[in-house]
């Protein structure tokens, strides 16, 4: 396999980031998730936990976070640029120096944008019924007091809506990658074994 | 397999015609293109040339291809049913009896929603970067006085159009297909390989 970058967009509760993990264990090279984000808060200086409820999520930051991230920003109110589009930034920059340091998988983050052009890169999303994803969600995370129905759609709309700010593409439409999966139906074993297929090709 | 049903939705010059093909042979189903034309035409009385004109390309007629349709048309003028919606309506017909006949492919025609919530109906699309499809289409018809971009151009959105009108669903959203391929990169040999093996999946 020569220097293949996976990117894997994905619903909410389609099981993305189980299948990218699998993928980046099966290929034996680094998945990226936690690590991206330790990487961008040390760049950035925001928390963690403030990458990652923005980092993918909004295009507008919301006044009580942007208080709480600015006062908390070693740069302060001195750059004009808004909280999201700083983070938006950073990230590509993690995201660019992630992809040349070899062979990876990278979860989200608008990565299959950032490093569009690049020959190397294979950009999935992986998606799913209503009811698989609901069941999905319910194992992994628990009932909250929203329900289910409207978490599934409030977390892909918020997705949806920051891909679209950043890369004036529309998230989920198949032209902006190069394989779409439905997990529920072809199941998470089987959308690995594509994927590293297609990643193996020579 | 048990009475597995393939859509396939392509974007003009993908080979999603040549992959269904293939499919079809290698899975030894019936693959319905012209066959399904000929039923139209017997049912509808629309001629051949017309159905492939309008069948999938556009949701309003143009008044010159109404005038045609009408005057040899058995119906008349009586039905105040638009041509578009009166094809459309037998092609729905057409494709559920063909379907209800057991395994097969079925390309293009809204087939994908026309057949929706049938559990044994496995929906493809195919896609593919402009460099791959312009190569495609020169071989396959040959230099028109249109310019290749505006040829594909026109045919996509076509068929977005009258997807949109009959469906109100996004034509080429991942989340409408099961499987959706960019057979630029993966290869029409590929495809085949990982249709034919997720129909096969028990």
């Amino acid at each position: 396999m020569t220097n293949k970058v996976i990117t894997i967009s994905r619903q909410f509760g389609s099981g993305g980031r189980t299948i990218g993990k699998e993928v980046a264990k099966r290929l034996g090279i680094p998945y990226y998730d936690k690590e991206l984000v330790d990487r961008v808060a040390k760049e950035s200086g925001f928390s963690h936990e403030f990458i990652e409820e923005i980092g993918e999520y909004a295009s507008v930051t919301s006044s009580f976070l942007f208080n709480i991230a600015v006062s908390s920003h070693p740069m302060g109110l001195i750059d004009t640029m808004s909280v999201s589009d700083k983070l938006y930034v950073c990230q590509t920059n993690v995201i660019r120096d992630l992809a040349n340091q070899g062979p990876c998988v990278i979860v989200g983050r608008c990565a299959d944008y950032i490093l569009r052009g690049r020959p190397d890169v294979l950009d999935i999303f992986i998606h799913a019924d209503y009811e698989h994803r609901a069941a999905r969600v319910l194992e992994r995370y628990g009932e909250t007091n929203q329900p289910l129905k409207r978490r599934l759609q409030e977390k892909d709309s918020k997705r949806k809506v920051y891909y679209k700010h950043y890369t004036n593409q529309n998230w989920g439409e198949a032209q902006n990658y190069h394989l779409c999966l439905n997990s529920g139906l072809i199941g998470v074993d089987k959308c690995v074994d594509i994927i590293c297929d297609i990643a193996e090709m020579p």
